[in-house]
């Protein structure tokens, strides 16, 4: 799954090791800062790289960005793994990766931002393993879903429709930022929650959650 | 509401005409090419003005625009009051406003895709000037959330951080169109409904719809 970006060095170990370095360091910076006010001089300089040195790993800004993307997966898949431990029952685990989806976008929302403002500047291979990022992601909401339908709780025609605008909801918290003035994240989590579950429950299902 | 663009003409009659040509011109251009593609002599042409006549109603790119988001928003508001004519029921009202905003992001994706992507790239006076548009797309769904709760046929907390949600919701059509390849326009409307409307109704008024 790991993208293809071309490197001048090769021992394959290495590699992975830098370029979590490398990640690790950006996705900080690009947090605190933003992508566009944060130089790959930084970056090598957060990672303990020498400039000549990130560019053997690396061959452009839009790499980075690329394995940032990829670190936050990672952190996502983590989040959700220990948040739905242990639950077994749909609707909670529907609650649980909603929570924990919001929590994540609320970290790294100035990383979301850039995901929809600025994807369509990668290449079209980069673009290709990003979606296969997203349908990842998606594909969390809609096992639940398929589990909640077999179970008779949830009532959802198209679990993967279905969860492709979950995910893009929780989206929301980022890219609605100015509209959202006033509101705190524990609140958009209650409503989002209770929309997103009311609306995939079936009718006789639901109660307090 | 409009805009204070800066501008060498005073009568203020030819003024309003005049930027309808240009935001008319420009948004069935934007749609087909592409805001990047095309140029502003080219919206001048379609205008039907010269490209420094045109110049003297407008001062940049961007400020045509703001334009167009507002063509779209008039576009909105009178495709809402022609779906929803003579429908009183919330939940029919919520169904008829869902539809139609999906159908309007059907057929202006181009410019939507834009409003996410290239926003940041107003100026700040654009930018509060487009955060009042959406303010107002926002009430229309926060009204319906507003009679459908006072009837009791709706349970939603807070309609404002609802309809914000609902609304942007809408855009996924646009924004995660690569995702959504294979789905028709047709089952968006269709899942996203069910998916909403359950979501705000309460338990006890559910039935087919």
């Amino acid at each position: 799954m790991e993208r293809n970006i071309e490197t001048l060095v090769k021992n394959q170990d290495l590699i992975v090791k830098r370029r979590e370095q490398i990640g690790d360091a950006a996705l900080k910076l690009f947090s605190r800062k933003g992508y566009y006010q944060t130089s790959v001089r930084e970056i090598a300089e957060a990672s303990g790289l020498s400039i000549g040195s990130l560019y053997s790993y690396i061959k452009t800004k839009e790499d980075i960005l690329y394995l940032v993307y990829q670190r936050i997966f990672t952190s996502f898949q983590e989040g959700m793994a220990a948040a739905m431990e242990g639950i077994e029952d749909p609707a909670l685990q529907m609650k649980a990766a909603l929570e924990a989806t919001l929590k994540i976008y609320d970290e790294f929302q100035d990383v979301v931002l850039l995901l929809y403002q600025e994807s369509h500047a990668l290449g079209k291979k980069a673009l290709l393993h990003l979606f296969e990022i997203d349908r990842r992601y998606v594909s969390i909401f809609r096992k639940i879903m398929e589990k909640g339908n077999q179970k008779g709780q949830f009532r959802v025609r198209d679990p993967n429709l279905t969860a492709i605008c979950i995910l893009f909801l929780c989206a929301v918290w980022a890219l609605k930022r100015w509209n959202l003035k006033g509101y705190s994240l524990e609140e958009v989590i209650q409503d989002l929650t209770d929309l997103v579950l009311s609306g995939v429950m079936d009718d006789k299902e639901k109660g307090p959650i």
